[in-house]
């Protein structure tokens, strides 16, 4: 049966992608893209082979925590210090793991909002920090804020947040960020800000970074990556932006977890964010759409209710039954791999019947995998 | 003081090569080579810009496990799963981390000999582990197998081995290998065999995997990377070798740290050890002959006194005071870093004196520093 993933569980991407590859079904179950990052990143890429092949600083190279905190500065209009507040990880999952290791420990709680994505339950366990969830649910995934209120103990140190949501395919909105801010000052909380997605939005939705929100501001790990704005997953680049002090204790982690991530594909990050092509965001997101679009099109033909979706690039559905029984036969039956999604909560029974559908894929990708979903047998 | 780096005190090594900037000092501190990877390595990866840029597996790229399964084939003779026995991770730096949480926890015992490698103590702290130290000593490193044989308990499960060790500058010898093996078993403990710099061996001498020794065949998890090997520590590239059930124990942890190591290094790694160039591993050892004796021939005229030395690519000597006086003085006097090699021992009293220096430098680099080191002022 689907329980969250823990230590010695293997993780449900993993699983799932290699039975889409047992059974040749259309992976739409990790989200990766299967098309490649913009070519002035591989061009980047490319110059920088010519450039430094050893170690960077462990915090990362000075180069590209320039860029992220000037991109930073000019999204948010908010200074921030490339030296003592910007930290680059081997993708946001290192940046997470740190972060809690950081500012967890025995005794110390953490609240996980779910949906959540997979890996926040077991880094909290790997910090010895237990979990509070806070539970919201199909088809809106609000968050109920009082639930959350009761969450607060005098023990909490952390509060994970992913905005735009995965898989709950939603931004979280300004009075529900201001009043997350609020409690967490209260108990003396962190924020993390999971905002991997933060530029996968749609209709017009506005992503508000956690750390714009007033109440927020002082007390937020903003935590990205290129994985998903550049279409680069296998990079493994990635960033933790913390006031100093909580700079500090992640780093002091993180060095002695991969010391540093690759030279190379850091120098072509910072190549990238330095000089963004104008338009790239805009255009990243009328392509989303268009994925978005051909994918909702052919669930709609399915007996299956879709979740509003502002964010992300995942569409989640409710089954009339069992979703690992669903995403089994999904495989099994029609070629097409998705992700039971009652995976992404404590206790499965909150999410039973949620199926997730990555729609990062190429439009003769997403057409083949809505054919065979269409296809009566 | 100097003291052995735990969980919120910077690492040495980035202490040491911030100090080298800020003083314009040549940097023999943090082992790197300032000279680029192998032609054959860079290709490889100009190759692999052409290739995936997504997610690999968690466990790596098939591709390089199976390189890397059939070199340590052809090397120790002995067979290796390439799916169920290697695991690519972030560096040996991330093999080392996830070795340790995979196997130890609280109440459990690690041994780690001394003078350790800086991060294996935080490793253990991470996992809740208890270190017992075994400790070695300047001129021979000699390791004192009856102490050893004390500090086992029926707590202890790891035991960390560098084997060329730094900054000790030796080979574990078939003798001492064959008893660890024996003392591990009896306890039922595992060797973790960190072979980093398994190529760069001196005077003809053998460096002996830990794995091909009888008594440790069973229960040894095998560490190295591309870092020392191919030069290129800023790849961030490593793999762990090890039995099925230790090898699922380790990914468990790893998933859920970085995920992955960046694809197309992995690529270009996979490319490059399944095509070795002939003669590659005589090569490095000949050019690094060539770096230590030119780096030998300055420090003899010092007053120093030098370890005997075979293997890795530092010099490890004995100056006449303490060793962080000196190395201090020698940034600021002499514009030369290297590390006060007393950081590597729990009890900075064991290794009092003791100053290692890197030879991984281009010939012109080591020059400039001998001059420097050998001029009166
Ligand atoms: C690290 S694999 C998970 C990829 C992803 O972000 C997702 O599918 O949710
Ligand atoms: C990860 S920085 C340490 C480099 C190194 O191997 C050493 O100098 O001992």
């Amino acid at each position: 049966t689907a329980t969250s993933a823990g230590a010695g569980q293997t993780s449900v991407f993993t699983l799932m992608t290699r039975l889409a590859a047992e059974h040749g079904a259309v992976n739409l179950a990790q989200g990766f893209p299967d098309f490649d990052p913009p070519l002035a990143l591989l061009l980047a890429a490319e110059q920088a082979l010519d450039g430094g092949h050893q170690y960077s600083a462990s915090a990362g190279l000075p180069l590209l925590r320039r860029a992220i905190a000037a991109d930073r500065e000019q999204r948010l209009g908010t200074a921030v210090d490339p030296d003592d507040e910007v930290t680059i990880t081997a993708g946001a999952t290192e940046a997470l793991y740190c972060t809690a290791r950081a500012l967890l420990g025995p005794g110390s709680e953490a609240i996980v909002l779910e949906p959540f994505y997979e890996q926040y339950p077991p880094c909290v366990a790997a910090a010895q920090g237990t979990i509070r969830y806070v539970t919201s649910r199909f088809p809106d995934f609000a968050v109920d804020l009082d639930e959350l209120a009761r969450a607060f103990t005098p023990r909490t140190r952390l509060v994970f947040l992913n905005t735009p949501w995965n898989p709950a395919g939603r931004l979280l909105g300004e009075a529900e960020l201001r009043r997350i801010g609020e409690l967490a000052a209260e108990h003396g909380a962190w924020l993390v800000a999971d905002e991997t997605y933060e530029h996968i939005t749609f209709g017009g939705a506005r992503h508000i970074p956690v750390a714009s929100v007033d109440t927020c501001r002082d007390r937020t790990i903003t935590i990205s990556s290129v994985s998903k704005t550049f279409s680069a997953t296998g990079w493994r680049v990635g960033w933790a932006v913390a006031p100093a002090p909580v700079t500090a204790l992640i780093r002091g982690v993180k060095q002695f977890v991969t010391f540093a991530p690759a030279t190379p594909l850091q120098a072509a990050a910072a190549e990238m964010i330095a000089s963004m092509p104008t338009g790239y965001y805009d255009r990243l997101r009328a392509q989303y759409s268009q994925r978005r679009a051909v994918l909702a099109d052919y669930l709609a033909r399915l007996p299956l209710e879709l979740a509003p979706h502002n964010g992300t690039y995942f569409l989640t559905a409710r089954a009339g039954r069992d979703d690992v029984d669903y995403c089994g036969e999904l495989i099994r039956r029609s070629g097409v791999a998705a992700i039971p999604a009652s995976r992404f909560y404590h206790d499965p029974a909150a999410g039973r019947g949620l199926v997730r559908f990555a729609f990062c894929k190429r439009l003769d990708t997403l057409r083949l995998a809505g054919d065979r979903l269409t296809t009566e047998e």
